[in-house]
């Protein structure tokens, strides 16, 4: 199968904060934020793998920066690698202020997702290939944070994790 | 005011279709898609004016393709001309088929928002610099829509209609 | 087919006005009262018709006067026409005021439905029989607006529009 | 206070049973119909009593026909009764088939709302008039209803409920 | 079939009270809370049973206490007697003070529902055995429920409904 | 400040699969997932700490097992450890079968919520006392991943993650 590059998956899901996705502080729940960036992500790696494709995994999210009701949220998904049948998408959250038009960086997240056909059984993927040096970078470390989920999971001992293990030994 | 371009309130709301959202046949509810284009066009309206945005009107909308459930609909929406206080939006709306990765066009649509201060009270707005041709010809169509929208709610005379006049008579 | 009236298409939908449809000024998103009217103007097709139908087009849409969260609103949909397959429905939206009791108009608007069979194919409809004489304006301006429909979309030529050029011409 | 008609209160609201509000069977929730009644009720309330209302009960109800999705569902709700500051609405609700046009009962259901001010205090309220011998006759058995209430909560002693023993002793 | 305990129908449904959801007064939507209630113990139901199960009908629930926006709201159900095929469940709703942490009842409803099979014909279901004092009494009065409910549907002369005249003659 | 025990913040939400939760193969979508077990985490941290709570952080979440649309589905959380104003939640989510009424284990996800004041300034908690052999694992696990997420943010160096460390050296 041929390439693709990040940009080809590239989607973006701007919307309004609305009164019912907000917590008594006034802020977008974190939960509705997460169902957001499901959805994102969910379309890119659809688009990266023309398949039906289930969420596998939700890396490590947090939450820096309250969203208030009434914001514009930009929420932007691309394919940071692509493995057999699974793929990392990872997402970059903006919010703008209305006055400036500024936008800011809200939330990073990283999810995984997995190609299947019709019956749920996992097909294989096309090949990402990464272009700005900012999806380099993504994709070189997708494979550290595969490696470290395959370790807490127990699929993997930390010392064959070679990619990791670099991190804390040396 | 300094002037702004349409790509400068380029908003892009891509999303899945949901069950909740479709009709008997399975598609997409007009009334859903309705209610998606106005969230997009006001976020469009609102980074062109920095300002609290209403929806004033909503010009002729034709729905001309079924969009199925499950189907992947990116709304992108632009102003298209700037006027004293409200603004014409126009929306376009496509499709993409999963297996072969093509968009195809489902809809266009064209809003009309008023910028207003906190007391809903209307405010002035930037003047709007159309830049590739497209946008241009949108922007002179604007005018003719405006006389047209005057002249249906008996606020202008037919024969003042200069620009609409000459569609019929020459 | 034997003609049915108007009145044996009339649908009414009352109801509340809820947080989570509102704009930053507490006011009705317009995009969720297109979708309200869509829904109430569907039905009073399908009472017409007894088919499936889908929403062809929408009309131009002014919101003149905020509906602001808490209100009660009333939507009422007639058919206004029938054509072949296709029928024009006048909606007409009122919001009270809960202290006097009072009802004023918020809004009007015009959709346009086709009958179609379980596979999406048109289908033949019965006429419509104007009773009132509100009833009966409407119908006769029915005409007018499908032939402007058909020119905007270059359906029709401009000289052919016998009804719209009137207005414009002598 | 000048008494009002169950006409003057009356609330239709007719809408469709969408994919989201339905139960494996593919008919309608009961929580569902349930809540769509307590808002037609609460809007014929605030009519009659031109207050805010709060639901106070709801009388026995039960589920005898099925409502599948697609289906049009009409909720008609009107004042039966009114007391010092509560009022009875009864509520009567239809299906109707798209074919054939027929309207059939699926429903009956009697909420009780309570009219308060702004801090939540009962105040008075209009006393109803009815007029056909339906309205009469629901008028004349909400008495009944509200003693058989009273003495299920205790608030009442069997001995005392005049109306509701006649029932049960003779 | 084998009998079994309220304990195994246990439901527990603790959820937040969110903006959408709440009227005027910033309290949850008596209609809301039927909704959660009606979800709440069909699941009760569907664990006693093991069947699809439909709702039959809601007795007579009163709202003596508001539920303001942003409660922690705890919906317990647990079937009270098993008939042939329905099933009657209590109800009970908690509201929690977020300081104190302490727990106050808000509500108590019963519903009934009938266990059907794919095509929505009723089926034996399991009796129900009740172990604590609270499930005893709720059992034995869930006779007289369904006595006053036969009475007032006109299916069961008042003069048979034993356990339920001993309440008014003696 | 007087420790609590996990089972003080045990919550419960059991609650359908509804049709508007799922994706193409019918299955609960992993956004919908997510945002459930952000509000029943949220409703934990609230119980511990009594105090407005905000999602900070979402651990890694893997999405093991399909779940299909009509389950019943049981999200449980409970406080894992306390720190000055942050908690961890450890949720568990299983399904259960109609017919057997066997419930498997669908999911574990850990989440991160800050305990705050109305104005959104973090504040003191009281310390977690484990109490079952499961909640001590879960209360000591929480330090290493605590260490992990300071590592990957850059705020902790890997050679001072002590407890992290351990697994990849020796």
């Amino acid at each position: 199968m041929q390439a693709r590059t990040p940009e080809e998956s590239k989607t973006i899901l701007t919307d309004l904060v609305l009164p019912s996705e907000t917590n008594p502080l006034n802020n977008l729940f974190g939960g509705e934020l997460l169902a957001r960036m499901d959805r994102a992500a969910s379309i890119a790696a659809r688009r990266h793998s023309r398949r039906i494709v289930v969420t596998a995994s939700v890396n490590h999210v947090a939450f820096n920066k309250a969203v208030p009701l009434g914001s514009v949220v930009t929420v932007e998904a691309k394919v940071s690698r692509a493995f057999k049948s699974s793929m990392e998408i990872y997402i970059d959250v903006w919010v703008e202020d209305r006055e400036s038009g500024k936008r800011s960086k809200a939330n990073e997240a990283i999810y995984t997702f997995v190609a299947v056909d019709e019956t749920g059984t996992p097909v294989n993927i096309p090949p990402l290939q990464p272009e700005t040096e900012l999806e380099k970078q993504r994709y070189d470390a997708a494979l550290r944070r595969k490696q470290l989920s395959l370790v807490l999971a127990g699929k993997m001992k930390p010392a064959d994790a070679t990619e990791l293990k670099a991190l804390f030994v040396n």
